[in-house]
């Protein structure tokens, strides 16, 4: 049975120790010049609005592991208007080209449409305002590479809850863990959805909502910054009622535990100031870093690739 | 002397029958996890409009044979008005930075002024509402796959046959063969040209124009369904006109023979009802999928390699 | 220490010298069906504006080493008013995705911005109206393969000599050998800057300024014919003063020497015409070309490749 990647919720917790664990040999052999493990493979980048970031990626890991790549950031003109095709006859198509496909579309659900009828696994890079599990992914493993752990941490979340997909797939992972603590940090309009609390309630995760970032910030072990995302709001006005509520600064900083740590999903646009950078909690660039290793472990398990000892005895070198 | 693939009509038959046998081997070697046949050589993937479609086939085709890909969907910049510059130019150019060029063109004759000044092969993946000759190629391999042969073959080309170009292209190399009966049923504004006509003529090929497909269906071995393309019509009057006359479903299907089979070019948007997907006859997803084969044999045959008992030796596995 | 590719001063005689020597083999290597040098190493081409030529004339070149690619020509969004990320920040994440950047920009200065804060090497592939160091590099390397020598040249530079940055590049790079005399042959508008001759003095080149072409041509040993780029021009009226004064043809080729070439960036569009392209003087698709060899020779430089003896092994044939 083929195993896509769809959403957050689908990972057990045995499931992501193994997946964190091969990412680990990823970055093994990534340090090491890379491997030949998936030559022969290809992988389409189907991407139906553009995400350079996510998509570079996504191919720099199918590279790392010797696979070759074919690219659209204009999948739109498949199903565009004018020709009318549907994304299901576009993906069993593509099947036909390739042994994976990592998609990026406007419309929530969209990932889940294509795994029904794709004949090969579909990666699921994002979906409208629906999910971005392997954002979620790296998230995770970035908290556990930092902190030696997940269980136990608390962890702020902040910014625009209510669009902000990436926290949304971050909450459905952290419920795998135990003795967690999130602290919702959003300015009033753009709060955590009611969904996402009910699910966390079902699941038995603590969590609080608290306007005040100055007064969380030197409770969380992780702050997980986001950006408020001008392109989700229905107008302006909502926008700037949620933008600028909250930034990371030196005086931030000052109140954060010396061994907490600072993410975000990045882009920044501003909410987290340069100065924060050169601070050894500053772990936004490394968690970027993260996102090769946890593709490069992903496509592998995609394409059939799952024993480590045989993935460390292909490594090149 | 270089081998441009311009046009359908520069094929003989003997040309058709080796390149067949060259495509069933990469089948081969494509289920077999790909070869190193093409290592070392670089194909321009050199679109002046996008088709995704077009291009994913051609650089996956690139790929399984271990050859490397330069791409663009955005080559007429190279030739934009500001900037002024020939085709001519564009192509001497880019002969220097690959072995093999695969062009795609709003203008008809593009391929040909290609072939005229370019120093690698140039293949033709489209010129305007001129020719399509590798989709025509796989549409004949997959009628004699499906089928086992090509002649004898009766078939119906269903819809916009004035612009659509795939089926003059396909008429030019179904004169290649014995003993074949083309009926065209299209709305009565798009007819196939009177040129298409006269060369079938002079072929000795039998046609017949009718416009009911429900008394054509039960003749045929072969239902090529086309796509009413409205970018091509001057205007939407003209569009609309032609477009919804012909319908493939399941009350169509009851008309035709059991070992018929469903053919479209792709993309489809709404002239063949998914519920006929589920039918053995419906062979246009596999139809996509030879499309591959067809473009690793041609890639293969530009570039030198024709020898079939050293391309099973070079295969990988 | 990171050597990043950011403007044509950073050059010294005996770097270009060895850069020189090492396109050489490059050719060598690519002449004899390319290399697995840079097999496992990634290079991301960056591009904030398009340019398939510049990056197809990198990506040619990293496919001839065996090298990865991941690409990109909508790299703006990046960094869109939208989103708001810094360039710098783009660079920080693309560092960890790649083993090179290959970067065009719109802005003067970008190169040097993103070169400070890259892990990994930056290559200006152009920078707004400021840098083209590769151009400029493949133009020297023209200039020594076509004559053997480039002390002692006298060159002639036409068009639009305030906008047209390779010139100004060139003539950074030309101070570094001796003797070199330079005319520099503009409309009245589009002067070379006062900047560029300042700096020729300080190296003590010799220069003209002369509008009269014919008169200059009889005079030197490279016709360096540029493009007046209608897109830099701040507006109709400015453009069409510069335009359509200079143009290369069978009278102009009359009255320069016998052992004299004409060089062109390219594109071009109309300055020189197409009779001219069959003289033995015309240098520049083999000018074009050169681009390959000399971008393989930056990228093995830059990824670690110096030794040409080690280089000379690794060629695969």
């Amino acid at each position: 049975m083929i195993r896509h990647i769809v959403g957050a919720k689908q990972f057990a917790r045995s499931e992501l120790e193994t997946l964190f664990y091969l990412a680990d040999e990823m970055e093994a052999i990534e340090r090491n010049g890379g491997s030949q493990l998936l030559s022969g493979k290809i992988m389409a980048s189907l991407f139906f609005e553009p995400s350079t970031r996510t998509r570079f990626s996504f191919e720099s890991a199918m590279c790392r592991l010797g696979g070759q790549v074919i690219s659209t950031e204009n999948a739109s003109q498949f199903s565009s208007a004018i020709k009318g095709e549907t994304l299901e006859d576009t993906i069993r198509v593509i099947s036909g080209y390739a042994d994976v496909i990592v998609m990026r579309h406007y419309e929530v659900g969209a990932a889940e449409r294509a795994a029904a009828v794709a004949e090969v696994p579909v990666i699921n890079a994002g979906d409208g305002a629906g999910e971005h599990p392997t954002q979620a992914l790296l998230d995770i493993y970035t908290i556990r590479k930092e902190r030696g752990i997940v269980d136990g941490t608390s962890i702020a979340m902040v910014g625009d809850l209510t669009y902000g997909r990436t926290v949304h797939s971050l909450c459905f992972l952290l419920a795998n863990y135990n003795d967690v603590t999130i602290y919702f940090v959003s300015p009033p309009n753009v709060p955590i959805p009611g969904k996402v609390k009910e699910f966390l309630q079902q699941k038995g995760v603590r969590f609080y909502e608290n306007d005040r970032l100055h007064e969380v910030a030197g409770k969380v072990d992780v702050l997980y910054q986001t950006r408020i995302q001008k392109e989700r709001f229905p107008n302006r006005a909502e926008y700037e009622k949620a933008a600028g509520h909250y930034t990371v600064d030196y005086e931030l900083l000052d109140k954060m535990n010396e061994r907490a740590i600072i993410m975000h999903p990045l882009p920044r646009a501003g909410e987290i100031l340069p100065e924060v950078d050169a601070d050894p909690r500053a772990a936004y660039f490394r968690q970027a870093k993260n996102g090769v290793y946890i593709r490069m472990a992903l496509l592998a398990h995609a394409l059939g690739k799952r024993d480590i000892t045989a993935i460390q005895t292909a490594a090149r070198y």
